[in-house]
């Protein structure tokens, strides 16, 4: 694997994606104050970002709209009601989940939107959907990526043959998903080698969405930059479901690109992230660890750490199906 | 950079080192009880750990005994306590730094005294010093390592007449030691490389001591493992000063010898770790991240998290010399 780029010089490929109510929202259910949004918002204009992502875009027949704040659904209104006619150069984007998003209906034409950019998340046995999908938001106008979630408990196979209909599909950036933390940099490099590998001949981009179970989120996001990666999607303080994600204010402050700005982070940090530590609880811990470690969804580690259950090894255990 | 080894087999020349009591010292002055000491060295015992690192030999002419736990000055006679004759596999060191350790006087000859290594700590600039600590616990019968901290503060030239002197000396084992979390995997695996290369003629190993600043702590240590360095140093939960260490469950999680064993450390953590963190804080924060991306000391961000103090974009413009 060639190194891309070097720790001193700017490559002009990357782009940094704030997913900050997105993932940070399955912590809190999605309930922001619209002060936080707006000040983030502001925050990412500041602090050069290239791309927000303002929550889901969910199916109000299939989710009830009282048991979650509003970014579940982000509707249009919502957020031009934060943004405003958006006359910056931050390019706002929301996630569309296959089967959860009743996107014929639901994603409006771009012109019509605030939107500039659908993130289409699939697991890899529902692709023609996600095609269809992407197929969909291009003909509206948007860009689109595809987050191919929970691969490293997919077959390397399906996965080639995922990215082989993406390559024909078109899609602008397919994007390397650890969901469960599960990953070292070491993979990281060999599977963004093969995702760089699928997209060579095109113009097409490979971004990465990491977690921090085993506390790789940004060591493996700024791992699969450095040979060819540009899409790297980061939150404030790591903010995101369970062991959360590479922290933004990290990322930030690795890259040499002087258009992103740190100062405007740490500000929003020290006014609103102390207090959001305050409410809600994120980050890695021992349960996280052992679900990564095991290559398993984190959800058994929410529970238990929202009860406060330290009992480690037994939880071990269960995970391992030794109980 | 040749790889050495794989994700799946088991490499016989490598070493877990559990600094818990020496890194962790420095979060709490040493104050650890006997009864947590003694449960941390079964823990080691039955987890298959190499070496259980009990503290420092500080000169107690420098330092008050009155001012700090036991385990700062780490008397043979204390190690006894707890640990009877040792007759484990567990290999017992301490840490003793050059200029602060009275070390021809209170280090006794291996045959008399509970330890099997000494490890010396030096700057750079002290390693004539460093070298003549390392020939006495040589003729004592230990085994030694030099931990060169700071690395990241010093110029490749000088680092490579150290490795230069250090490869001519009686030392086992030479420590790459990131003593601000500054560093990043790749530049790791570039010094990794130069250390490896320093010794290649001879039978000396490398070892990783990394902190976890920029939250590479872990990530560094399986990165500079994946290039051929042996001795890993890790701590349980991270504990250590400021953003702490690599933590010693996810280095345990991550090997594949089957000798290291999980199991006895999350007993441990559910049974002592848990209360410990309500009583002492460490781990990674954002001005552990602001002294690691600026690679100094972190002893203005320990004092920031001390006194509570979030106002992170003072801290950094102070950091930068902007204020």
């Amino acid at each position: 694997m060639e190194r891309k780029g070097d720790l001193l010089t700017v490559r002009e490929d990357v782009r940094v994606l704030d997913a900050t109510i997105r993932d940070g929202g399955l912590v809190n259910d999605f309930y922001f104050s619209d002060e936080f949004v707006k000040a983030l918002y502001e925050m990412n204009v500041k602090a050069g970002i290239d791309y927000m992502e303002f929550g889901y875009k969910a199916d109000k027949e299939q989710f009830d709209v009282n048991k979650f704040g509003k970014w579940k659904f982000c509707n249009d209104d919502d957020v031009r009601a934060i943004v405003g006619d958006n006359d910056t150069k931050l390019k706002l984007s929301l996630m569309a989940d296959v089967g959860r998003c009743n996107y014929k209906e639901d994603i409006h034409e771009r012109s019509d939107s605030p939107f500039d950019m659908i993130r289409v998340a699939t697991y890899i046995n529902t692709m023609p959907q996600a095609i269809a999908m992407i197929e969909d938001a291009h003909k509206k106008g948007y860009e689109t990526t595809c987050n191919i979630m929970a691969i490293s408990n997919a077959q390397e196979a399906d996965v080639k043959t995922a990215l082989d209909m993406l390559s024909k599909s078109p899609v602008n950036c397919i994007y390397i998903v650890d969901s469960y933390g599960s990953l070292y940099p070491e993979q990281i490099r060999r599977i963004s080698d093969l995702y760089l590998g699928a997209v060579e001949n095109t113009d097409k981009k490979i971004g990465i969405h990491a977690h921090n179970n085993q506390q790789c989120a940004f060591a493996n996001t700024i791992e699969s930059l450095s040979i060819g990666v540009s899409y790297l999607d980061a939150t404030v303080c790591g903010m995101g479901r369970g062991a959360g994600n590479c922290a933004l204010e990290a990322i930030v402050g690795f890259l040499k690109n002087p258009d992103y700005k740190l100062d405007p982070i740490l500000k929003f940090m020290e006014k609103y992230m102390v207090d959001m530590r305050k409410n809600a609880v994120w980050g890695y811990d021992i349960p996280y660890l052992l679900t990564g470690l095991t290559d398993q969804h984190p959800r058994t580690a929410i529970a238990a750490i929202k009860e406060q259950d330290t009992k480690y090894l037994d939880f071990y255990n269960m995970l391992l199906d030794r109980d």
